[in-house]
């Protein structure tokens, strides 16, 4: 089918929004999570039971879409499997924009009734060009348009709502609860989100549809994927080739083991692809590839705060001498260098650089009174030949301290200057103290455009995938 | 030289403890973090400001260690590294049991003073048969001597002391920082450490003896440690087999890279040996091999809480469908099986399981209305022929949620069984309210026996790891 993205842009952006079949056993998620919204949101229900407590919200609901008084720019679909077709031709008369279908139980399943009910919808859907994504999924959301309440979202319950400003991410999740996981975990960890789709069986749009929308959406600066299968693998690749030389793409495939790809096939009844196959069309693409919720996070962490990282020759220093040898193996096992410094920077450590609790070979240990000299180290770094990158180990609870300002205003001018990537590793506690010290730590971090990853591990893969992507754009445009 | 036994007993348990050269701009940390020990701790110190400090702090100064009035412990020493061999000799006059040498500036300085002084204490120590701890550490900790306070310790600020509770883990770390990190990680996470202690150069005393020691401790029943180099590998090892026989033994070893070997060369003035060969003896002598903090907390806590673990394949539950694909993925490429259940599960699935939302062939969905019925699926899957072991997805904050307890009471019954090992993954967010919570979360599950991981990655290398052990005791008790 074709796609029509002013019909998306509604669906992102709707005036009005109508739920099919809230129900109170589920505290009428979509119609309380929608409450923020600018536009109006309609509830259509027949049961009477149910549209008492409808009206007890103060949403006004109708016993048929047809009776919604106005254009539907986005419906929430959450009514039995048998009644989606109905519901469907509904959708198709009423010419709304596009609908989320909540609704599962269809190929997934592996039941004849759910197959054949999709093959239904699907049938319908391509011959009125109609815009259905799911079925079995949770649906878009657009955090500029305040379609997030606290307690409730797309996918998991927030509890941190202030958090939740509108960024700059878009994700694509074909799982519910990952997309909710990865909304939720980029917003705690300060990369912001602009919009998000978790698109459950793909029966009608698919992963390849959002990349391409959200490719050309001025919002969106980076795009990371969680995807199980395509429907049309060839039509990603092309999409994706052309959304690359616009902006970074992250993919992260589930499914990547034989038995991985039996359960997806329970999940969202997608075909998979041998692992080897995959990275390397992905890769040839000009997009990234990652294993997990976290290393898609800390991807788009360091693509949105590194400048362009260029080289693999990494300068550590803020730890001790046993976190020193924990960076130098985390960093090395990667596959980025942890070089000796040039004399000349060895010349200038030597005059102030006490060697009682510390070395400056590379690591440079400061877990002891050196640190009172970090803002010369740093600029020693910084201007040291074999170093291509600088790292420094920041403690989550060290923005309350002393040298921390120091530390910033250091790491802050190397930043501005944009000669050399700068990022941050934090090793965090298992502590509610510590988790609440470093998002302090972290927010501060980031203002001034640096990026904080959380273990040592964490940071380097993350500054490898920066430079992995760098590499291969550069790659990519010498042809 | 010969180490005694009794000596380290008197060290970790001091009726009389004495602090060497303390002072103010440290906040006097030896004195103040042995305040709650049983026995006495006196100080000794010359300069009359810092005499007034410690006055102050009610603690009994001497201005030599002669002029304590009773055998001496265990001494700390925090002296400049010129007074150390003079010292050294009021140490061995005096006949304390054993000092730990905090003072730093040694051979790993690579100065020819620090290469000097560091003979020195060796010759003399070997002489005398002096037990000697470092220098260049933070010495030894014994939660059941209560010798922590809060904001204090060997190494690292303690915040939550209330987790400080004495157990039975024993750790010896080379580096001080790591030391502290794995201490205050271990009872965070509910492995509960018993002794502690880091050795620095390990110039007089090293890993080998504390590991003899720990090894014959009746109260320690986990070993882990870190560490960077060894005087005698060829003692170590046969010590380490020793000990293997009657418990567990995890070790992380820095300077895995050679860039990580030129590292530990300016920490402990320590040799590296390549990684595959030193991997290979471990294995031989009976012992686990790991690369991180977090993988020795998770082996300990998999062997503390853990039934034997004989079987590869694994039982999912708990989780939504993309959590089931992730789940499937890491424990496949970590080594574990992921099998298909047997049709008699199947059949007896089939009766009550809602296939809308979920699939049951495992991974077996339960974010979804089959939650409730927890207790039945957990039943069918410790009695599938094709699973050894259980392994259930769980939310950090789910032990504040109605079903919490119907699945506790489930998991205990088959931990009390013990057919078959059960563990819980409870991936974690980054928000102090999730941290909180899992905090509770996971104290309900120890409690009953079943340890918890914080995340899904980490659960299925600590059983992948637990397997490992037990396989590997198995084919060196057979011959």
């Amino acid at each position: 089918m074709k796609v029509d993205f002013a019909k998306l842009d509604r669906a992102f952006n709707p005036k009005c929004l109508v739920v099919v079949g809230d129900k109170g056993i589920s505290n009428f998620r979509w119609l309380r999570s929608h409450m923020n919204l600018p536009g109006k949101v309609y509830s259509v229900q027949i049961d009477p039971k149910e549209i008492e407590g409808i009206k007890a919200l103060g949403v006004t609901n109708f016993t048929s879409l047809m009776d919604v008084p106005e254009p539907v720019d986005l419906a929430i679909v959450a009514v039995p499997r048998e009644v989606t077709p109905r519901i469907l031709e509904d959708l198709i008369r009423k010419d709304v924009a596009a609908a989320h279908f909540f609704t599962a139980g269809f190929a997934e399943s592996h039941t004849e009734k759910g197959i054949q009910l999709e093959r239904m919808l699907v049938e319908r859907s391509e011959q009125a060009n109609f815009h259905l994504i799911g079925p079995n999924c949770m649906g878009i959301l657009n955090l500029a348009q305040g379609g997030l309440v606290p307690g409730q979202t797309q996918a998991v319950a927030v509890r941190e709502p202030s958090n939740f400003i509108a960024g700059s991410a878009g994700l694509i999740s074909q799982s519910g609860m990952h997309g909710g996981t990865l909304v939720r975990e980029a917003a705690l960890q300060g990369v912001r989100v602009s919009k998000s789709v978790s698109y459950g069986n793909g029966s009608v749009l698919d992963s390849t549809d959002f990349l391409e929308y959200f490719g050309r959406d001025p919002e969106i600066t980076e795009i990371g994927l969680y995807i199980e299968g395509l429907k049309d693998g060839k039509r990603f690749l092309k999409v994706l080739k052309e959304v690359t030389k616009r902006k970074p793409v992250v993919i992260w495939k589930g499914g990547r083991t034989e038995a991985g790809g039996r359960t997806i096939s329970s999940h969202t009844d997608s075909l998979s692809a041998p692992r080897a196959v995959w990275e390397a069309a992905v890769k040839q693409c000009g997009a990234i590839s990652v294993n997990r919720v976290e290393e898609l996070i800390d991807f788009l962490q360091a693509l949105h705060f590194l400048s362009p990282v260029h080289g693999d020759g990494v300068g550590l220093t803020g730890g001790s001498g046993g976190q020193g040898v924990a960076m130098t193996d985390a960093f090395t096992e990667t596959g980025l260098r942890v070089p000796s410094l040039t004399k000349d920077s060895l010349d200038k450590l030597a005059v102030f650089f006490s060697l009682i609790g510390g070395s400056y070979l590379n690591p440079i240990d400061t877990a002891n009174e050196n640190r009172n000299n970090m803002a010369r180290i740093i600029e020693i770094l910084e201007q040291d030949a074999n170093i291509d990158n600088l790292v420094v180990l920041v403690g989550a609870r060290s923005s309350a301290g002393p040298q921390f300002d120091n530390l910033l205003n250091a790491l802050a001018e190397v930043r501005k200057r944009g000669k050399k990537p700068v990022a941050t590793l934090m090793p965090l506690s298992f502590s509610p103290g510590e988790a609440e010290a470093a998002g302090t730590t972290i927010q501060k971090l980031q203002k001034v455009g640096i990026p904080a990853f959380f273990s040592i591990e964490r940071g380097a893969f993350a500054l490898k995938k920066a430079l992995d992507y760098y590499r291969m754009k550069k790659a990519i445009s010498a042809g």
